[in-house]
């Protein structure tokens, strides 16, 4: 049993191929959260302080439904030291729920710097007195590729090693994405199809027992033709699936991120969860019950819709 | 007066365009430092203050020879928040002492995400109350463009709001760097090249009292042909210029990554001036001191070398 079944057993169990993005937005963040019920003088402090309290009601409301979260790391790390350590406690208690935790990173780097990102967000590091310790301790993590190869193999090491996955940018959801993704060309091939080729060499010696490696990769919901050639390019791969909702991908759009077995993508929506559901004018008047109602209403929808759309295409769903 | 002038004028005065990596590696640091002197219970509280003494020590011992220091975040953000607080300290340590902090990050996103890292590594962010603090405040930040303009832009942005630089990566110094780097064309350009139009674009439209941008590129010492393209493509931009000693790039080879005026181009070293100089064993019985004594001495060897190739090469050096 490797890292991807333990996701895929989590997927199954909730009927949901989904993962809730956490990123904490102080601008869209209901009122009801931010009234510095806190004592911490220190403001940063106290608006870490603020994140983990919303993430754990976030976590609390909605843990029996999905699988996984997704925080993404640029809205804690803005804090400073203070919300790295709000992300620390979000992914402690992430787990302590029963969730498998996504960090989204996009970390980058060769060699001894690549192991040391690696190390510290998903395996030990080495502390004083020679003891190893456990940073982080995400489950996933996504990686940019713009280093070439040996900006990934240490990562993918790191990954064999402690049973973690990575998730390789390879078509983001992004309306520039193909600027570098898809523009250029060598021997025929875009930079996302000859990374795919990359991804699915260490992928297929990797694979569990349901299928899929822990080696993964990113493909946006927004560009579903593209999805179809890397579905097949990386069979044993799981996508990482942004860009529905929020960014304009529809549930019929992330069904070529699915293999036939209703498989192989976990479908991303953060706004679209956390923020959208409601105008700014009642994020800025409800109660937390209400906020968090709305929420689970939210995440239910979504599941649905997801789990309904890949219901009508695949009918050999595993689930 | 700009970020580049800033720089710049610390470049003209220690004549040294030269900036020492803070890549605090466990396995490398002299044995002196590691006797676990701090009461701290906590290991990863422990390796971080460590962190902060060793670093302190070297910006102490240098200071007045390098006008930048560039932490590496990969080696404090390992252990975790400890280790992101360590960052901080050496950030605001650097400060005290009068140096730049070019902070080698590699961050990239898109949209509010990219907005989040910006204003946490180089601007500001809102807190709690709606107070705008300041979190990391290193003046430049290294950035992967895997992500397209819309991955770039609001970092560029950032930095011409608040002052502060980024530098792009553009050709790094591995041996993988040429995989999506140069492998792949578009109209008979490598990715590289395309990139290069980018950032010349923006920094020609930012440019200081002598002559640079705060835009800037990450441009490699061991590929020194490329370097002789790119600095013709983007002629108003730093480059930060990795890959020299350790890396196997020598001082002739940095020489293309200069303009006439003999700026332009930022020199990296880290393993070279912080370990590579005393043998293990050394590193293992020596003082403080004598440790000190080494890297000071490394220091001016790397500063005679990089100012007297360049003197060598251009004889309408502006300093």
């Amino acid at each position: 049993m490797n890292i991807a079944d333990k996701l895929i057993e989590r997927i199954i169990a909730t009927k949901n191929p989904s993962v809730i993005g956490l990123d904490p937005d102080l601008r869209k963040i209901p009122s009801c959260y931010k009234s510095k019920s806190t004592c911490n003088d220190d403001l940063l402090a106290a608006t870490a302080d603020m994140i983990v309290e919303y993430n754990k009601d976030i976590i609390d409301t909605i843990h029996d439904l999905i699988p996984a979260v997704k925080p993404q790391m640029a809205f804690y790390e803005q804090y400073g030291s203070w919300g790295v350590n709000a992300f620390e406690r979000t992914v402690e208690y992430a787990h302590k729920r029963g969730l498998l935790v996504i960090e989204d990173g996009k970390r980058n780097d060769i060699g001894n710097t690549a192991f040391a990102y690696a190390n510290g967000h998903l395996g030990q590091v080495e502390v004083l007195n020679g003891e190893n310790m456990s940073s982080f301790d995400t489950d996933f993590l996504t990686v940019s590729p713009f280093l070439g190869s040996e900006g990934l193999i240490p990562f993918i090491n790191v990954c064999e090693k402690y049973d973690k996955g990575v998730f390789v940018l390879v078509k983001t959801s992004n309306s520039s994405a193909g600027e570098i993704q898809d523009s250029f060309r060598e021997n025929g091939q875009t930079v996302s199809q000859t990374l795919a080729s990359f991804i699915s060499s260490y992928a297929e010696t990797t694979v569990g027992q349901k299928g899929y490696s822990g080696i993964g990769a990113v493909v946006g919901a927004t560009y579903p033709s593209d999805a179809v050639d890397l579905r097949k390019r990386m069979p044993k791969s799981i996508f990482l699936v942004p860009g529905y909702g929020a960014q304009g991908g529809s549930a019929e759009d992330i069904v070529p991120c699915f293999n036939n077995d209703g498989l192989g993508a976990i479908v991303n929506s953060s706004r679209g969860i956390l923020y959208s559901h409601m105008s700014e004018e009642e994020r800025r008047i409800c109660t937390k019950a209400q906020y968090l109602d709305s929420v689970r209403a939210a995440t239910k929808i979504m599941q649905d819709n997801i789990y309904g759309v890949l219901k009508k295409h695949y009918t050999n769903m595993y689930y």
